[in-house]
């Protein structure tokens, strides 16, 4: 998947810069996942990664900074944009998609430790809403492709589709505390697709 | 609303118990909106409460089991569940009241604040499931209602409908970090009803 705002330093793929960011990304992950955002630092990140942090701090100012991009870079390359030529088989790969991410043990940790991060830091909540940002501009494609083959009523907004896709999802893992299985992912997906298929989510209010 | 577990000792309102009790929850709401699970105590909310910590202990045993319960008092009286005739209104007036509980200072701090605790500590995470529980016990009742008059395929599954108009308001708080608007609350319900309307929920994946 492409997507805008790459990682300066990481476009040569395979040279030295590159094989750096991806243990300093893979490092800022493991350590995400085993503490607390507080208890994290770019030290304990550099030990983990086996790196100088003068090597981190060439290129990533902050903590939170480093801590954003990490996340937006796994999220990337975890989470493929499905294009099936049907907007429910398309809802239903990325629904699944991240299930698997957040019932993996790692993920789990991580969307964790990365909102209680994001609860006690400003800087970290800003970042966030960058990464969604990102990730919607990436996941949209979804939604205008089935708008586009008339699959979806013209108008359709993307986000809050996949919102609709993605939220149980969370609420599950973050709110009640259940197991994720694929048949809530699959469930989430017919339920966002038969939303957006009503209209509710082009501005024709019907059940309003 | 009656749902069951009432609170042993609160049977009688008006009566010393009963307002003790009600001054005991409020203080354990306060204490939970202005800091986090594990800085809170059984001493800290008698202090908030102006009550000897052993009126406490009398009735509660952990912190964590007046916690839960504390927070099961809130929603129910804070959170009624509509009865309007309609399933997209009864939908759409208990989407608002999530909102509106979300969206309140004291309702934002003591639902990251009790998530937070769920996070660290397997006891706490039981009785959020047990609060969970209860709560769909008695909201589902606007889609059994919904049901029997014919509105939505038999067989529909309360939790899931009703899964469908909270996450996305969830979501928003813990995930996105976007605000909370009416139309959020409008635009979930909606699409909820719609989903149901379209037996996503009833065990024809017509969807799928």
């Amino acid at each position: 998947m492409s997507a805008p705002g790459t990682t300066p330093g990481t476009a040569r793929p395979g040279g030295r810069t590159a094989r750096t960011a991806v243990a300093v990304f893979a490092a800022t992950i493991g350590e995400l996942a085993s503490r607390s955002y507080d208890d994290i630092s770019i030290e304990s990140i550099a030990a983990r990664a086996g790196v100088h942090k003068t090597t981190i701090y060439r290129r990533w100012r902050t903590k939170a900074e480093l801590v954003s991009q990490a996340v937006t870079d796994a999220a990337r390359s975890l989470i493929p944009v499905p294009d099936t030529g049907s907007v429910e088989a398309d809802l239903r790969g990325l629904s699944r998609s991240v299930m698997a991410t957040l019932s993996s043990p790692e993920g789990n940790a991580t969307t964790r430790s990365l909102l209680a991060g994001a609860t006690a830091s400003a800087q970290i909540r800003q970042l966030m809403q960058q990464f969604w940002t990102a990730r919607l501009t990436a996941t949209a494609a979804i939604v205008e492709r089935a708008v586009g083959r008339g699959e979806l009523p013209a108008g359709t907004d993307p986000a809050p589709v996949l919102q609709a896709m993605a939220a149980p999802l969370y609420y599950r893992l973050l709110v009640t505390g259940d197991q994720l299985t694929q048949r809530d992912a699959d469930l989430s997906a017919a339920a966002a697709a038969a939303a957006a298929r009503a209209g509710v989510f082009a501005g024709q209010p019907g059940m309003v």
